[in-house]
């Protein structure tokens, strides 16, 4: 690799080489990646890690890395969990986070403009000292990036109130391979040919590298009440979601979870077993006594079994935990010990199909996975997210590889079965390119990799994710 | 052209070439191609009208319209306003409007699946039946289609409740160029990629044809409660719909009407001159009081002067008259006499600009028309659409023509001095080609050029559209 050519182009302490950098930079934390760093396997390692400051620079990098046919992995936070950020191929990092200003806020519209590389929590911070929010809170919102959630098609916690990423996104500004620079102007809304942002939103680094965008924000509710009951079982609860996701009730918040994610999630408050459904409301706000009403309302008429208000402020305020507890199980620590890999898998289907969607997906991994929960969240109109969390064991590291994959083809499949798509948020990158054709069909494919041969050309950009080999 | 060829894959009856059939669908209600036509311009004509009733039949015509180089002009109801089903190449018009059926209702998931040759009156009646509606009411609804609105991007004078035409797709059957059929399950959400619905919502017919879509639809309300007011002033009125709007109150219809547009929709009910806030809610429903209370309570503070709930009531009833005036006007009638041309702008913004896109839109305007009058719709919480009217008039029906088009120049430019978009929710059609570079930018431009090329090699899909020459 020719890094001469690239660090003529770029300002001093760009590019780094350094051993330890290049480790920590060249995966994300797809338990597959993590789990052949604990094995101590060979794995393939980006040459160099670029730390651009300016669009410029990345249009510089991108500029070198066409005319050098260098693969780049675009890299925000690192927290993806389907390898999306895996340096499969060798290349560079393209590394975003010295690009994490927060450039303007524009209180009169409540949009802001910000660096690409700017990590959640420091964009929430400042937005909350204008009494603002994004509201898009993902669980990885204190390690994770807006050019992230932008290029993995992130859903927040608080979807249901505040939409997922690509209805915040107001302006984008994008480097296409080769260096062209993208620049969509703020708009709330237009119709001048197709939305191109769009374009970018889940396009994984296979088609360009988001540099800044404009999002939209909210108020900052004052607080929030919590609504927690127990629905007989699940299939009750998913219907309960669903009156209320129509109803116009309009929680930020509304999740429900079956009797083992329950176990999981609530044990710590002496829950005695069963199903639970918590929902979030701002406190204040024009209809928002008579919304929380109707929602108890509901629950009642459901046959449901009232809950401690504490089940849905505990949840809260540890919604964040599983992140550092996913590190402890799959890092080197191996907290539940050698063989034993934790993952999860969020579909999503029309409500209509949301009971063969549990059903059908659940039994999947039950074949080759222990203890899988699973909880319904991301409620639209339309239908909603199931979000299952499984553990997969085996003899030892090596072993448990192969049923780690088996459970996902078998997943995967009984999930198209069921007529749901095979990621609500988590996006492709490399564990889910074999499923891409059944998910898309032979056409959507087709188009698919049309639009990223036309935009990369020489295929430099992320080599590998999103699109499964043609 | 190798009719014969064509007509050889399709089923009797699915081709025309009977001219008067040719007259009428080789334009659309663009007021230049109008003027042309009362006129007695020659203009360019398509060579056949095909009507195809299925997907396959699509597709087999895109199949031979690539292998020919045929141009193709897909057709809705032909009732869009900026030239985008204009024939300016000849070729053939692939006239949908034999496929309008409505396929399903899913009452549970609240989608329905219709192809897209459906007309928005028929398709309202099919979901009244059930209690349910798009929401999606552009003045044209009783003439356009499902298809018409996703490839023109339209957005409906309810937008403020239901969102625009890319919120309520779920699932998507299009055909590309050379005929392959790209079909996207229905999906509340999905991160499986960039969205490839969306490539086709503002296509304009230039990147595929949309033959069936799945939308989401809403229960329909009991009924409408309006609020009518006049502010101080336009500029008032505009912060006045932006703390609506921001304040959580969600009205489904807000608009705010400057003197002269005021004078034009009131005047019928005797107004006695200023501008007009009108805003609707649904009258029932979780919180739907205590919102409509919080409206009237933000106007009072506001400074605005109650007017008669007939002011809603009377706008809501005569939404559509516009239409048929527009056709007087510009048709054979010429309602206002030789040498008149009647259009509309609709501009965006986001709220922080709005007062100087008003500013600067309406005298760029006035400069070269008279009779100008704007009202602001489609508020979001960013921003705002302002929907100019104008009036341009000359000798004749020839001179009219180049101040016609200086009066959109003019107007484009000042648009994007202010920051704005120059189409809301018309789409570029033939009018707006030349303003796509300053709209998108160089890089954005050469995007959009990009994806056309590899979806589109050989350029057959309505040409000249939507992008200005190369």
């Amino acid at each position: 690799m020719d890094l001469a050519s690239l660090t003529g182009r770029l300002p001093p302490n760009t590019v780094s080489v350094h051993p330890a950098e290049i480790a920590k930079r060249s995966r994300d934390w797809w338990a597959l990646a993590m789990l052949r760093e604990r094995r101590g396997d060979p794995s393939p390692r980006a040459e160099a890690v670029v730390f651009p400051r300016t669009t410029d620079q990345v249009a510089a990098t991108l500029a070198w890395a066409e005319e050098t046919r260098t693969p780049v992995v675009p890299r925000g936070g690192g927290s993806g969990v389907v390898g999306g950020a895996v340096t499969a191929s060798g290349g560079i990092v393209l590394d975003l986070s010295e690009m994490r200003r927060v450039i303007s806020i524009d209180e009169e519209s409540l949009a802001v403009t910000v660096e690409a590389g700017v990590l959640g929590g420091d964009l929430e911070d400042g937005l909350g000292e204008r009494g603002l929010t994004l509201g898009h809170y993902p669980q990885s919102i204190m390690i994770s990036t807006v050019g992230g959630w932008i290029a993995a098609r992130s859903a927040g916690q608080a979807s249901a109130g505040y939409g997922a990423i690509e209805d915040l996104i107001l302006g984008l500004t994008a480097v296409l391979p080769g260096g062209l620079v993208v620049s969509l102007r703020p708009a709330p809304r237009s119709a001048a040919g197709p939305d191109l942002r769009q374009l970018f939103a889940g396009s994984e680094g296979t088609l360009g590298v988001v540099t800044e965008a404009v999002l939209s924000v909210s108020r900052r509710p004052s607080g929030l009440r919590w609504l927690a009951v127990r629905p007989p079982g699940f299939a009750e609860g998913m219907t309960l979601a669903r009156r209320v996701t129509q109803g116009d009730l309009r929680p930020l918040v509304l999740r429900v979870y079956d009797e083992a994610d329950a176990a999981l999630t609530f044990g710590a408050l002496g829950d005695a077993g069963g199903c639970v459904l918590i929902a979030a409301m701002p406190e204040e706000g024009p209809g928002a006594e008579a919304r929380f009403a109707g929602l108890g309302a509901i629950a009642r008429e459901a046959g449901t079994e009232p809950l401690p208000e504490a089940y849905g402020t505990h949840w809260w305020e540890h919604r964040l935990d599983a992140v550092d507890l996913y590190r402890r199980v799959m890092g080197e620590e191996r907290m539940l010990g050698e063989g034993v890999v934790v993952d999860t898998m969020e579909v999503a289907a029309l409500w209509s199909r949301m009971p063969e969607l549990y059903g059908l997906v659940g039994a999947a991994l039950a074949e080759h996975a222990e203890a899988v929960g699973c909880h319904l969240s991301h409620p639209y109109r339309s239908g909603a997210s199931l979000y299952f969390t499984f553990l997969v064991r085996a003899e030892d590291d090596r072993a448990v590889e192969e049923p780690y994959l088996q459970s996902w083809s078998a997943a995967a499949r009984a999930c198209h079965r069921a007529g749901g798509t095979v990621t609500h948020h988590h996006g492709v990158g490399l564990l889910k390119t074999a499923f891409m054709k059944a998910e898309l069909g032979r056409g959507g494919l087709a188009l698919l990799r049309t639009v990223k041969r036309a935009v990369d050309p020489r295929g430099v950009m992320n080599p590998g994710k999103l699109l499964p080999d043609a």
